[in-house]
This record gives C-alpha cells, sequence and structure tokens, in this order.
C-alpha cells in the first residue's frame, strides 16, 4: 500500500521522534527538523535515520509550527503511519518465560493524554506484557500520548478493545486475575499478591474505573494514604502499583531474585 | 498589613482555591466565580467560605481570562496571600510522635511545575515532614504548581532555602540520611533503609542532582527498570520512592504496623 493512502500523524518532539525509530514499529516517512535546531542535534538525528530510507528535511520553524501549532515540538516532528495498536489475541497468547507472570494493565476513563502517557512510560520501566485500553471512555495512542510519555509509547505493546468488561471476562478465562485500583478499598497494594498473572485496572481520577468492570474485578485494592483530601493522581498511582508488583515478583526479601 | 501593600497572587482551578480555603495557610482575600460555573458548584463555594471573611464574587467569564490568562482556572479564581513557606529550622525542630522517624523530601533542578505540583500531592499522601526546594534552580511553590498538585500544594510545608548542600550538611548533623536519588546507582530502593530519619534528594530529569548536594549524599539509589531506554519521570520516580519508604516504615511483612 501506497504510503499516500495510509492514515497519517505527525509525531512532535524529540522523544516521540527518535524512540519511534528506535523500536522500529511504526512507518515514518519523513523526519521535518528546524533549521534552527543546533547542528550537533540534527547530526544526531541524520546518523539515527541514516540506516533506513527515511528523509531529514531542514524546515523553517513556521513549517513545523503548521504541522504542531501551539506543541512542544522542539524543532522536530515526523510524519508517521497510524499507531502500531498489538491486536489483544496476539498480546494475550504472546509465551512467556517459563516462571514469569503475566502483567497487564487496563486503564479505564484515562481521558488525559499526559496521564496516559506517563502510565504508559512506568508500564515500559517495569516490563508489563501490554496496556489495554477501551474504543471509548480513554485518550488513544495519540502523538500526544507519545510526547508526554517521553518516546516509551513508541516501545509499548498497545491493544485497543471494544468491550472492557468482556476483555476481563476473557482474561478471567485465561486465568489471569483481576485487581481494580479503588481507593476506597480495605486491602491495600501491601497486602495483595502481585506474584500471579494478573491484569491491573487504572480508572481515570475523577470517576475511578466503571461500573461493570469494577464488578468484574478479583479483587478492588488501595494504595494507602496518610492524609484524606485527596488519592494520588492517576499517573502516581499506576507507577507505585506496578513498582509494587514489580518489588514482589523480582525483590524477595529485598534482594534481586 | 493592609492587605493591598502585600504581595499578591493568582490562585487558579477548582482544587487550589478550595484547598487554600480548607488549609487555612494563606491570606485569601476575594474568590472570583464565573456567571456560568453551575449554580451547584457556586453554593458549594459559598458555603465553604462562608464561615470566613471572604468575599465570593460572581464575574464574566472573561475577568477571569484576564486574571489567568490561557490557564486553566475551570471558572473560580482567588487573589491570596504569597504561599505561605515554612521556615528551614522550624521544620527541622518540629517534633514528631515517639517512634517515628523524619521524612524530608529535596528537590533539585525540578523546573517543571507539573513535577513538582505531581511531586507535592504524591509527598501530602505518604505524609512528608517538610519538601525543601532551593532558591535558585527550582521552581517556587507558584500557583501553576498549586493547580498540578490539585491544591495539595496548600496543605504541604514547603521550605526555600539558599543553598541546597548546606541545607545537607545541616541535615547530616541533625542526624538525618541523606539519600540522592540517581538512576546510574548500584543500590536500589528495595535494598534501601527507610526506617530511620532521612531526607531524599530528587533531581531533575536531564541533569539530575547537582555534583555538590549529590557528593554529600549518604547513598546513591536508583529505581530498577526491566525496559533500558528511559527513566521513569520525576514525579512517578518520587511517588515510587516515597512509597517505599511508607512501605517499609508502616507495612512490615505486608501487614499495617
Amino acid at each position: 500500500m501506497s504510503a499516500k493512502w495510509m492514515k497519517t500523524e505527525i509525531l512532535y518532539g524529540i522523544h516521540p521522534v527518535t524512540e519511534a525509530v528506535r523500536a522500529g514499529k511504526r512507518d515514518i516517512f519523513e523526519v521535518y527538523v528546524s533549521k534552527h535546531l543546533s547542528s550537533k542535534r540534527f547530526d544526531k538525528i541524520k546518523k539515527l535515520i541514516s540506516s533506513l530510507d527515511i528523509n531529514a528535511l531542514k524546515v523553517r520553524p513556521d513549517r513545523l509550527e503548521e504541522m504542531a501549532p501551539g506543541l512542544r515540538h522542539q524543532g522536530i516532528c515526523a510524519k508517521t503511519g497510524a499507531f502500531p495498536y498489538t491486536g489483544f489475541s496476539e498480546m494475550i497468547e504472546r509465551k512467556k518465560e517459563p516462571g514469569q507472570n503475566r502483567f497487564f494493565l487496563l486503564l479505564d476513563n484515562i481521558l488525559d493524554p499526559n496521564n496516559f502517557g506517563a502510565i504508559a512510560r512506568s508500564a515500559l520501566c517495569v516490563g508489563v506484557d501490554g496496556i489495554i485500553i477501551p474504543k471509548d471512555r480513554s485518550v488513544s495512542a495519540t502523538p500526544a500520548v507519545s510526547k508526554a510519555s517521553a518516546g516509551a509509547l513508541e516501545h509499548a505493546r498497545v491493544a485497543i478493545v471494544n468491550n472492557l468488561a468482556n476483555t476481563v471476562k476473557i482474561l478471567k478465562k485465561y486465568g489471569v486475575w483481576i485487581y481494580g485500583m479503588d481507593m476506597a478499598a480495605d486491602q491495600t497494594i501491601y497486602s495483595t499478591d502481585f506474584c500471579v498473572d494478573m491484569a491491573i485496572i487504572i480508572g481515570g481520577e475523577e470517576k475511578g474505573i466503571r461500573p461493570l468492570p469494577k464488578k468484574l474485578c478479583d479483587l478492588l485494592i488501595s494504595i494507602p494514604q496518610v492524609a484524606k483530601i485527596d488519592s494520588l493522581n492517576a499517573s502516581a498511582a499506576g507507577a507505585v502499583v506496578m513498582y509494587e508488583a514489580l518489588r514482589q515478583r523480582n525483590y524477595k526479601n529485598n534482594r534481586l531474585v
């Protein structure tokens, strides 16, 4: 299929563009670099894409402004193919190393690209097997999310599903435990066993997880708080729970196992 | 001193304004609410400030735009006194409950108000004794930080110091252990003892902690990462390390102690 018939996106910012190139997962048609970018940075980008069949064009800054109006493009944009989602079946069928438990992340009602981006970045750091988002009630994997993730999104496996509740049911059939983050839950993340095949559902800051997926959770868990005024933001909560899972899996008795 | 001679600030957004009122720490002179705000929300705010000598004025939306141009004010602003910093001596002399260890947070090179705000929110959730920022190389406790913290900043004890390295030296004299976050450190947060009087230094995403305060750290510690492409963002890293400290202090053997 020729490039001009495909849905294209404008990625913007140094990290999204360079990580998209490094990840090699999505089509990259052209890279546009501001004339005002330092030649050191430009050379670095040229070098990065030199092995690939991609043009790097020096353009006037206002051209970048047209492509990414009002966005922090840092003097670099790229015309790319759409974000390469992973199929949910492929994600769940993917083999793990023997002895390794699965770790999925489900997002519900996460509407803020900054939250999704920050969560995707943390998810990549802890090595989750995949992020699953519903088609509705969620920001999709847009260039703004890639920017907020400092390009981590480009390496992440993200599946988009029609119905999160159905997805939860399928995961349960595969023997995956479903843990829902709920600030009102009595059980904390510290008394939760993450050394099993499991999926964590994180809800949006305003409304949390929707009733139906919430009802399907095997367990609702909370992050304890000393101050009672407000909950952690969604991306901080995501980082804390994912790292507690990593700690339990990899750091028994404070030592790497 | 009469209000008109004091340095005033414009707080914007529902959480910053309501939490400033609840915290009762800074002067609030007037609250401005958009005519277009729902009467339910307006009544809630009226009720909140009814016991205080503060006017709530309904204004045209463009008046709020003038006060907080281009900012997400959500139809509410307040004219307030400057952020009420806590003195460093007061912070360090403050008595703790018997058996409780101190917990300070030092920020160096954190220039992004969103990062400072998110860190302040997490710090409040884990109950840190105080946040210490240097006068230079740090965003100060601005309305943008309050907004990014969802108002948590209004409840936080924040000290601003001339020289972070000197502050570290004083903390050490008080028997406070200094842990510096450094992604290159071999020792992880999971093999670090947080059940002592301690301060954690978090550096900015680009440059980390400056050489002098870094040299003064008793220990450099890292958050382990499965993926090697990039580090956690500063606010996620802050949430993870602060919660590991809370876990070690309050959840021995996964139970609340």
